[in-house]
């Protein structure tokens, strides 16, 4: 599925190693507005990649909290009325501060009230929308439709509506799969690797939305931001993989590897 | 507290094998309303096991997930007035549908507005009740009354009170504790084994009774659901417990097992 | 920044040793109502302890609950509305019950919303006052305000105004750092050691706040359980900083220590 203009990443990279190092010396603060299954391992995540997780949710403080921290990243896995007001007030808030802010459309298309709160939400020009292939399929306009959460289709075939999403938003949008592609509309990057037990841990593709928007609120470039996070991810899961017994400790070692990445001797 | 008519059941069982392979075939779309404090584990172990999970919690959504899902938890550990609302919506979708549900009662007894609660959604017929023998014993008009959420009373004294309440509801009643209980009202399945360590881990009991919905939304019978569930558990608890140092190592190789009986060579 | 009135205290003690014995013992029910990130961490350090946890967070429910339980932990993490509601009327029932309480004011002085949320529930005349030395100088009303939820004050800085918050309040308070102090207002107890891999796993502060309730519920004196729970933490992490590979691994040795300080041969 990719194309000429596509250009292949992986670790090691000394792009990637260099912008690991500058989000490890800003640790910056990324503000999460993200779901119930995932604020604990999103929290150890970006807390492990050298990131300060702070999940503030109230609508009383989300806006001002969006204005402050370095990045934002809202994900609609499990939200209510409450958290779409707050969601809403954020991303306006980080908007208009100049602060990059990630979406995650965690079960678009499946599910057709947080589909429309998602479209609302791309009226305040998210710098990266990151999904499954049936997610973006879905915010792209297109005939998505996954099962619940997970995807029923692949992230290369998600990858010409990806790209046309992206330009049509002004953002790039990251679709997350056995090969993770980013795109700006323009150059696509393929992020080959990792290890298939990410997908039997809940909330990793939750986290790696995080971990993009730690390296926004860091880097200038939204592109550079979504594929450090890609390139960073798949080499903590393949090093998990090679350690795990099952989806227990290579979600344990997963996190062990995500602070140890571009930092050993 | 065995009688005539218990049956016991423990891994290795061909007939529970079978099924976990369906399970895992099938891999079933399980809809969770579940507390703040399993969320994570639950879906987890949902995932471990084979099942694809998804807490979809809004009231706008959950009656519409749950015609879709395969089958449906609720869990009442964290109950606020908004989780009630979406849990009576979808228990309501649920029955409607045909879909199977299961009602884990967590703290019935020991605090009344949540009791109260419990019992409007008897009403939509679970297909199977899981809880403590307190819980179990509250649920049954009984002097429950556990000590929080934790039990003070052995499985095997809940039993017969467990068996009027499978007879009056027409479903299944689990109750879990040293020995697992399993019964229709006539039949009762007695599971022994695990391991303690479970009881401090926070929220096997709940994963337990998400992994029972998955099973019944594979297999047509809650009571074969039910007591599969049960012997997975107890067989991947009593390995776990051979490695673990303490909880939190418990808690990280049951994960692991619960992915591996039935699949190891 | 100890003075001559600062007495030092770590693992092994015998008076923590006995302590900790009728924690275990008692198995105090301890009522939480915490953060999103902490839930499930939270309640597995206090089974880890010995401890009996319980996160009633309903406002229908918080109330009589906290009358029942033997202490309660209030941390305003991920505060919102509703959550102020059932603090409220928690701190309100605890205190009318002769109930310790803990306050723990996550982002207290970050935040303005919650900052005059956690005024409102000092009223209530917590046991315990929990915190990193920016939310604590927050609290005291000097010029905190850390950076999102992490500090940017070490411990010693705020001890001079942690004693006259102490003094003020009636109360105890412990600030949580490299060496974490608690004082009454007049004596001070420095508790060093631990390990700085503590900083990178989420809610380990949190879930500290709520192993001094239980042994607030479980001793008669505020300043003895804070002691305890500080010392017994300190050495867990002492202990799992010998054997983890980076975060992951730290958090699931960390609770398996919990479980072991005080009980092997």
């Amino acid at each position: 599925m990719t194309t000429d203009r596509t250009i292949e990443r992986t670790w090691p990279d000394p792009e990637v190693a260099a912008e690991l190092s500058a989000l490890r010396r800003a640790a910056p603060l990324t503000h999460c507005i993200t779901n119930l299954v995932a604020d604990n391992f999103t929290a150890n995540a970006l807390l492990a990649v050298g990131a300060s997780p702070a999940m503030v949710i109230a609508p009383e403080e989300a806006p001002g909290f969006a204005t402050i921290a370095h990045a934002l990243l809202l994900n609609v896995g499990t939200i209510t009325q409450a958290d779409a007001q707050a969601m809403r007030l954020a991303a306006a808030a980080a908007r208009h501060a100049g602060k990059p802010w990630v979406l995650d459309p965690v079960g678009a298309g499946a599910l057709p009230w947080r589909t429309a709160v998602v479209a609302e939400l791309l009226d305040q020009r998210p710098a990266i929308v990151r999904g499954n292939a049936s997610e973006i399929l879905a915010v792209a306009g297109a005939a998505g439709g996954g099962k619940g959460v997970d995807s029923t289709a692949g992230s290369g075939e998600a990858l010409p509506r990806a790209k046309d999403l992206a330009a049509r938003l002004g953002a790039v949008v990251a679709v997350s799969g056995a090969t993770d592609f980013v795109t700006d509309g323009e150059q696509v990057v393929a992020i080959p690797g990792g290890n298939a037990l990410v997908t039997r841990v809940t909330a990793t593709g939750c986290a790696l939305g995080a971990i993009m928007a730690a390296f926004a609120g860091t880097l200038g470039s939204p592109l550079r931001a979504a594929v450090a996070a890609s390139v960073l991810y798949k080499e903590a899961a393949s090093r998990a993989g090679k350690v795990a017994r099952g989806p227990g400790s290579f979600a344990v070692a997963f996190l062990d590897e995500l602070s140890r990445v571009g930092v050993e001797g």
